[in-house]
C-alpha cells in the first residue's frame, strides 16, 4: 500500500480528507499541528477524529508559532471576530505562512517514512483571503519540496501534494464525507474552544450555510445555530 | 532600517552571517530552532552568540522533528560517524527538510513584523550532500514563499531569500567574519554535544580544514584537533 501523509486538524475538511485518502488506497499517517492555537480542543477533536477513521499513524506537532503572533488565532490580545462575509479582506485570523510550515514539516515526514504523497484538505473557493489555500501556492510548494529533499532530488522519488477539495465548496465536501462514512458531530470548526460550538465566528457560520446547502442537518451542538448570520 | 530574519544555530556560518547581515544595515532578527538535535549545546551557544552580535531579537522556536527521526542528529539511535571525506553519499546527519521547515517558519516570523529578506548561511560548495542547500532549493523556496503568503500576493511586499555564502567555501566565510569582528570560539559546530568539540565528525574536520586553509587557528578547544584525518 503506498504511503499519504494527510495533514489533519479535526476539522471537516481534513476529516474528509482522511476517509478520502483511505478510499483511493492509501495507508493514511496523519498529522496535526499543535501551533499555539487558541484552544486545545482542536487537537483533542484531531486525535479522536484520526483513532475513528483507523489511520495507520498519527503525529502531533508542537511549534510556537505563538512566539509572534500575528492572527487571531494564536495572539489571545487579537479577538475572534463573527463572521462578516467579506471576502476581500485579509481575515485576523489568517496565520503567517500556517500551510507552508504545515507542508515543510508534512515533507519531512514523508521523506522520514517514504511516504510521496501529502494531501492537504484547502479549498480555494470557500476562503479567498487565504493565500496558502490557493493551487498557485500549492503548486509553487510541490516544487520546492522536490528540490529541497534527498528522496525527490536523487532518489527519483517525487512528491505530489494533493488537494483535491481545491476547486470544491463545503457542501459539496460534506455530501462526499457522508457518503464515506465521516460522522461530522465528531469534527470541530469553531476558532472558539468552548464546549460548544459557537456559531457565529467565521468558520461556525461558513460550516452551518454548507449543511444547510447540502440539505443536511450538522450534527454539531452549536451555542447558536442560524446560517442565516 | 530595514529588517532581516537570520537563521542562526550558533554554527560558524549562521554567527558569521549575522555579521554580515548587520553590515548590510539590516536590523537582525536571529531566529534559532530546537529540533530535537541530539544536544543542548547549539542552543545555548546561539542564544550567547546572538546577543554578542548585538541582534534586534532573538527567537527560539521548537519542534519536536525527532518525532520522526530519519538522521543522526534526531534519533540518538543512529551514531554520529566520524569524517568519511565521501562527497557523493547522502550524509546520515542529513535531517529531511530540515532548511525547508526552518524557512517557512522564518517567513511566518517576517510576515508578522513587516521583514521581507531572510539570510541562511548554507553553501554549496561544502556540503554537496545536502540537496537543501543548493541554490535551485532557495530559489523554488523563494518562489513557495512569495505564492504563500499575503504580504508577497496581495500587499507587493515579496520576500527574498539571501543566500550569500552559497558559493563560498567556509576558509572564505572565516576570512570575511573574522574581519567583521567573529569570535569563533563562541561558535559550535560539532554534532556532538560535549564540552569540547570531538574534532573528528563531519562538521568538525570540515571546520578545522577551513581554518587550516585560512591560515589562521581555531579558537575553539577540540578533543582531537587534527585537520589532516
Amino acid at each position: 500500500m503506498k504511503k499519504a501523509i494527510v495533514l489533519h486538524s479535526g476539522g471537516l475538511d481534513s476529516t474528509t480528507l482522511l476517509y478520502h485518502a483511505k478510499e483511493l488506497g492509501y495507508e493514511v499517517y496523519a498529522i496535526s499541528f499543535d501551533y499555539g492555537q487558541r484552544h486545545d480542543k482542536e487537537i483533542e477533536t484531531a486525535k479522536n477524529a484520526a483513532r475513528i477513521a483507523g489511520v495507520k499513524d498519527h503525529k502531533l506537532v508542537k511549534i510556537n508559532l505563538d512566539a509572534w503572533g500575528g492572527s487571531a488565532l494564536t495572539d489571545k490580545n487579537i479577538d475572534v471576530p463573527n463572521f462578516t462575509g467579506n471576502e476581500n479582506e485579509i481575515p485576523v485570523t489568517y496565520v503567517p505562512a500556517r500551510n507552508m510550515v504545515f507542508l515543510s514539516i508534512a515533507a519531512s515526514w514523508g521523506e522520514a517514512i517514504g511516504a510521496q504523497d501529502i494531501f492537504i484538505g484547502v479549498s480555494e473557493v470557500d476562503y479567498s483571503g487565504y493565500v496558502d489555500c490557493r493551487q498557485s501556492f500549492i503548486k509553487a510548494m510541490e516544487s520546492a519540496i522536490n528540490m529541497g529533499t534527498v528522496s525527490a532530488v536523487e532518489q527519483n522519488k517525487p512528491f505530489t501534494i494533493h488537494a483535491p477539495f481545491i476547486s470544491m465548496t463545503k457542501d459539496q465536501e460534506i455530501i462526499l464525507g457522508t457518503k464515506l462514512g465521516v460522522d461530522y458531530g465528531k469534527t470541530w470548526s469553531c476558532y472558539n474552544g468552548e464546549d460548544e460550538a459557537c456559531g457565529t465566528c467565521d468558520s461556525c457560520v461558513l460550516r452551518l450555510k454548507a449543511f444547510e446547502k447540502a440539505g443536511m442537518k450538522d450534527p454539531l451542538k452549536y451555542k447558536i445555530s442560524d446560517s442565516s448570520l
